[in-house]
């Protein structure tokens, strides 16, 4: 079997949702042993949607790739001793535990130290005390939804990509890792505390958004443009559309010679009172720069302009629909190493990313599927507490664990 | 000096924007030695809005937090090779670099391994060839932009939070951190990619946008509206708005016993015949039940909803500007651990968060500043690389270094 960068470390895993699931995903995919526990009727998130016809959770499966499932009754005192000793089974690169359950009863963090000295877990919280929150409900509460969205509406716009659970889910896997380092260099394990809020108001703060209402400025709510710079969405004669950035002086340089503005930018500058050369005063200009951009955009189509812009090298994207991303986008298909088809158990064959990450002296691991729910649980039971297939019949026979075949 | 979990590494950074920068103060929170190298006039975000009235960056210096500052005239031989021996000075935990320019000329990794073998170097791009991307112009590729916003609308909608800038700036710690481990292990460094392009279509195939639309799925623009289960914005007797949450069966049931719409449930259920305990059911239902939220929300002022949906436990948030989140939010203040007030040299006095990830058995440095630029030309030249107080001076009259007092 092939290695990546982290083959060796092992991780535990008792999550749901996005962020936890992707932090530990991040592991796996470098090649880390992390193994998921869930229940034996599937956790929280087992039917998220998107799903299949067959009610299969596309979302689940996404999230979960390149892990092993261990299902377990976790009512039962057996099962959840069963998952204890998987936390706490040995081995210097084992010890680790990533949850965004509450840190109570099984999942005790005085508790599972008692038995294994050295654990690392992290727990990831929706606010720092521990009460719910999400995504959706923090990303109101930051204010970014009232910025968000064309200028001449006035009510909050939320977001679909789930940004903050996404930033949070690579944060998690910092997290473990910055922790692992400590422990391989002191021999200390620790409880590592993360919350969804926290991360979304850090962020807020290291973006300037906070010190700039500090200081008494209100950003306004700016729709398709970029703040500070020029950027911004038009429209091409085939009704295509696109995004233009001219945010450094090179980037700007680019789309001046693309579209030939030089003239009509000298002019521009010259009433306005502005150096075109600034990133700033190209926002303050934004909108005269735009009507010329158009001007130029309008009178090409998609392809057209493409072709000119990227012989400049200027900055720029097609706005395209997933569909057109999934079936027409090479960077989405195997021509990107990235991606490979994995045959996904109970949905089929699926185009699927690996890490982004590109390690020069390790292989990228294929991506490969999540796996059915408790597919894992004899191997790793057998594997890791050394218990024998009569016990494992035993326990199945009790209830106590799940196992399902891997067809 | 107190020390943070990472205390002892050190990373040498030339890099500009959000990712690059962010990567690297996520190490410098956790107490890693971080060293920008910029130019002598300030990189190309050096200016990036938003400005305080004298300009300077409030952007930058949100990203630049606990870094050291080393100005260099990377124009000269000899500036270009300070860099080159600081990048490559000695030490377990140093010989790391990150950056997201070219990784050509003295950014070249061959060049720079023969100067220190087991380099680590994380280059960041705009796509995986190198080619020139922002997030704003990936954002319109990826499709997101055409679900996002009301939805009446036609036209893309762009984020306002860099949410690829973001994510792929954690990433560049997890990599960071994976390499740091990989070369304790076995004593190689290597040279690791990430592009922008290739983060944000790995997490768009995680969060399952891809598969859906491989099995001929098309996602809506669905507003304000949660996808695949029951949550979205709702107007308060006062105008104010809240986001609520059902997401899962016990956020679902907090909902309906905060707002005693049990019996109004059940029936709406049988009249649908959909099982609402299901959350893709109450997801086919939530124009229906937003009307009966909406009902309840409408006749509360949002102090009073807040009260009770804070009594059953319910998952919402309450939608507010960030002058509000900045004026009134206890937990955006230094009533929250992570923030604290600091001296932005430049600026004056800023609430600063530190790093969201909570340590038990080390420290969380509080906040500090950015540093000004080459504010540490001096220090670092002298510490690292043991040229004296005269050479300095020689270096500093040939306009080499740049050095500014650090008041």
């Amino acid at each position: 079997m092939a290695e990546g960068v982290l083959t060796g470390m092992r991780l535990v895993e008792v999550s749901a949702f996005v962020a936890a699931p992707l932090g530990g995903m991040t592991l796996a995919q470098m090649g880390a042993d992390v193994i998921r526990i869930d229940t034996i009727k599937g956790g929280l998130d087992y039917r998220r949607w998107p799903v299949t016809n067959d009610n299969v959770s596309l979302f689940w499966c996404g999230l979960n790739k390149s892990k092993r499932s261990v299902a377990l009754n976790l009512d039962t005192v057996e099962g959840r001793e069963i998952a204890i000793n998987l936390i706490a089974s040995p081995g210097e690169d084992s010890g680790m535990l990533l949850t965004n359950f509450p840190p109570r009863g099984w999942l005790d963090y005085s508790n599972l130290k008692e038995r294994r000295d050295d654990l690392i877990q992290l727990t990831l919280m929706g606010d720092r005390h521990g009460a719910s929150a999400v995504d959706y409900t923090i990303n109101a509460r930051v204010g970014v939804t009232g910025i968000t969205g064309p200028s001449d509406i006035n009510e909050p716009v939320n977001h679909v990509l789930p940004a903050w659970d996404l930033i949070t889910g690579q944060m998690v896997a910092v997290g473990l890792l910055a922790a692992e380092r400590h422990r391989r260099r002191t021999g200390q394990g620790q409880h590592v505390k993360l919350s969804l809020e926290d991360v979304a108001l850090s962020v807020m703060g290291h973006l300037g958004f906070l010190a700039e209402s500090q200081l008494g400025q209100e950003r306004e709510r700016h729709g398709n443009e970029l703040f500070g710079a020029f950027g911004r969405d038009f429209c091409c004669q085939d009704g295509k559309r696109l995004m233009v950035v001219g945010l450094t002086l090179k980037q700007w340089q680019s789309i001046v010679k693309a579209m030939d503005l030089g003239e009509a930018m000298t002019l521009l500058g010259q009433q306005l009172k502005l150096n075109l050369s600034l990133e700033g005063d190209r926002f303050q200009a934004r909108r005269e720069i735009a009507k010329e951009v158009q001007r130029w955009v309008g009178a090409h189509t998609l392809e057209q302009a493409a072709a000119i812009l990227d012989k400049h090298g200027a900055c720029w994207g097609r706005y395209q629909s997933i569909h057109e991303l999934v079936n027409s986008d090479p960077s989405c298909s195997p021509a990107n190493p990235m991606f490979s088809h994995i045959e996904q158990s109970g949905v089929g064959r699926l185009l699927a990313p690996a890490i982004a990450l590109d390690f020069s002296e390790v292989q990228r691991l294929p991506a490969s599927g999540a796996p059915k729910l408790g597919e894992h649980t004899e191997q790793v039971l057998l594997e890791l507490l050394g218990i024998s297939h009569t016990e494992f019949g035993r326990l199945h026979d009790h209830g106590v664990v799940m196992s399902s075949s891997s067809n």
